[in-house]
Order: C-alpha cells, then sequence, then structure tokens
C-alpha cells in the first residue's frame, strides 16, 4: 500500500470549519468586502482595498493593495494599468482557479499547473454611444483552461464544473447583480 | 472676459476621432481583451494582461500588467492579493471614475478631486454550499461619490450618471453576461 501525500496548497480543514462555523451561525456567513477609489489624472484611477467585514467583526488584508485602473495609449491614455473590463478577467480567472485547487486538494487530486487563457469580446460602438442598441459591457468571456494534475480528464473536467458552480465572480458576471451609485 | 482652460487630463479630441473612425467603420470597434492566469499555489492565482485586438489589429499595453489574487488569511489562506470579488470593485470604481474624468472635460467642468468608497454584500453561505437559495455573488454593491469640481451639485450628478450609463463595467455587473468555461 502506497500512501501519497496531496498538497495543493489549501487548508481544506480550515475552510471546512469556517463552513461549519456559518452554519451554525449565519450571522458570521455575511459578508461586505469594501475598496476605496481616488482619480489620479485623465482615465488613471488609484483604487485601495485593505479592511472588510465578515465573521460578525471587522477584517484587513495583511496590507493595503492598492490596483491601478486607465485606459491604453489608443485611446489617448497613459496606460498606466489595465482597463476596468480587464480587472473582471482578473477576478474571473483568479475565483474558478481558487475553485479549483480547493474542489482539488477536497477530492486528493494534486494539481501541478493550473493555466487559463481569458478573452472577452466588446463591441466598442456600446460605451461610445455609437449604437444604442450595443450593450456597454463584454458580449461574452471565454475561460480556457490547461490543467496538468494527477486525474483522469473527466475528473479535471468535474474539477473546473464544480468550480464553476461555486464561483462568486461566475455568479455576479452571468447574472444581474443590483448596483447603486450615488453622491454623497 | 475671463477664458479658463478645463484640463482633466483626457483627450476628448482623440476619444472623439476614435468614436468618428468607429462609426465610419464598425468592424474597427470589435475589441477582444484579454488574460492569461497562472496558479501558484494554494488559492493564489497571478494574472497578466498585456495584449488585446482593437481597431482592426493585434494592440499592446506598454508592459505586462501582474495582478495576484487570493483569499485572505481568515480563509486559511496567504493573503498574497485581494480576492477575486475585491477585483470587481477595482473594475467598477476605475470604470465610472475614467467615465466621470472623461465627460466632465468634455462638458468644461473642471475635477479637482474625485473618491468613491465601494461596498459589495456577500452572503458567504452560498459559495460555501451551507444554502442553495443564496447566490454565490454579491446580493448588491454600493459606489459613493465624494466629488470636488468646478460646478453644481446638480452638474455633478449629470456627470455621474452619465457615466453610469456607458459604463462597460456597471453593465457587465447589472445585466447578464454569457460566460463559457472549457478545458483544452
Amino acid at each position: 500500500m502506497t500512501t501519497t501525500t496531496v498538497d495543493n496548497g489549501v487548508n481544506v480543514e480550515a475552510v471546512l470549519g469556517a463552513r461549519q462555523a456559518m452554519t451554525d451561525m449565519p450571522a458570521a456567513a455575511q459578508f461586505t468586502w469594501k475598496a476605496a477609489s481616488e482619480w489620479v489624472n485623465g482615465t488613471h484611477t488609484q483604487v485601495s482595498v485593505k479592511e472588510y467585514f465578515g465573521a460578525g467583526d471587522d477584517q484587513s488584508h495583511v496590507k493595503t493593495f492598492v490596483s491601478d485602473v486607465d485606459h491604453p495609449e489608443l485611446f489617448a491614455a497613459e496606460d498606466k494599468g489595465i482597463t476596468p473590463v480587464e480587472y473582471l478577467l482578473v477576478g474571473l480567472a483568479g475565483c474558478l482557479t481558487a475553485g479549483i485547487a480547493s474542489v482539488a486538494q477536497n477530492r486528493g487530486i494534486q494539481l501541478r499547473s493550473v493555466k487559463a487563457s481569458l478573452s472577452g469580446d466588446m463591441d466598442m460602438a456600446g460605451i461610445l454611444g455609437i449604437d444604442p442598441d450595443v450593450r456597454n459591457g463584454y458580449s461574452g468571456i471565454t475561460v480556457s483552461y490547461e490543467i496538468d494534475a494527477d486525474a483522469s480528464r473527466e475528473d479535471i473536467e468535474a474539477l473546473v464544473a464544480q468550480s464553476q458552480k461555486r464561483s462568486a465572480v461566475y455568479d455576479a458576471l452571468t447574472n444581474p447583480t443590483p448596483v447603486t451609485v450615488e453622491v454623497v
């Protein structure tokens, strides 16, 4: 008998512990994620993320993470950071991949590499106000995974499917989310 | 007579030129935004963005921008970057603020500062699989702007409303976007 230790770097026991704690006390599952943005110049904005609320208390990242958002030189901007819509791809890739790693750990599947190529199609006739029938956002997004793991292709596809089923960002993009914008 | 020069750092002439070019040649308005992600360890993924397609040709940012996505220590992760859902707030803030700067420039309104606080509520009972009736994504997002500009409150509110109307990320979050996830 051979014993192999699967280690994808995910502490499944801790996550299952949090799941049990939040099952026992639903209020602990109520989270609020936060960000603070400050316009720099032109289309360049810096967005800082540090604090959040969850598990019944104020929480904090280990530091303040600052993301630069801008438009590219093609639109006569300074390209100080990626575009707003590219950040949606960043979130989607990070969410699905974290899910794949977590589900793999839970199922005893050792991952060796998990790469994805993402692309999102957008007709700029929307945001530029050229055609009112064209939406402002993406017409569609495709995520293509290339996964090297100690598992059959069927098991790998099942990993990805389970991650997709539980992905917060996949849900946020594929279903409507109420967004309120106000001036204080 | 006093002449004041409004400069928010947005090249409105160039943007209007691009708008005209894409009106004349709709194929030029077809863009594809791209990202490549690579799993690092645990829930930590790095997402690289450099190339995109638009204006009828391959385009490139000035450099490769790498974003780190992770889960926080509260979930026994290493917190090497902000969470996937926080990146949605980053994109939303960047998109609306770039729009505000652009519309202000077009309307001759000088901005002095544009700050926003964003918050998104999420019941973790969704992604943790505790309650199938709870969605995985945000139940709602609020963006609160504090804007100092050479304009009346009414004009400032109109700026924000126009930006929201033409925002790609606002659209992507509030309306459904088809997302295909595949294993190649």
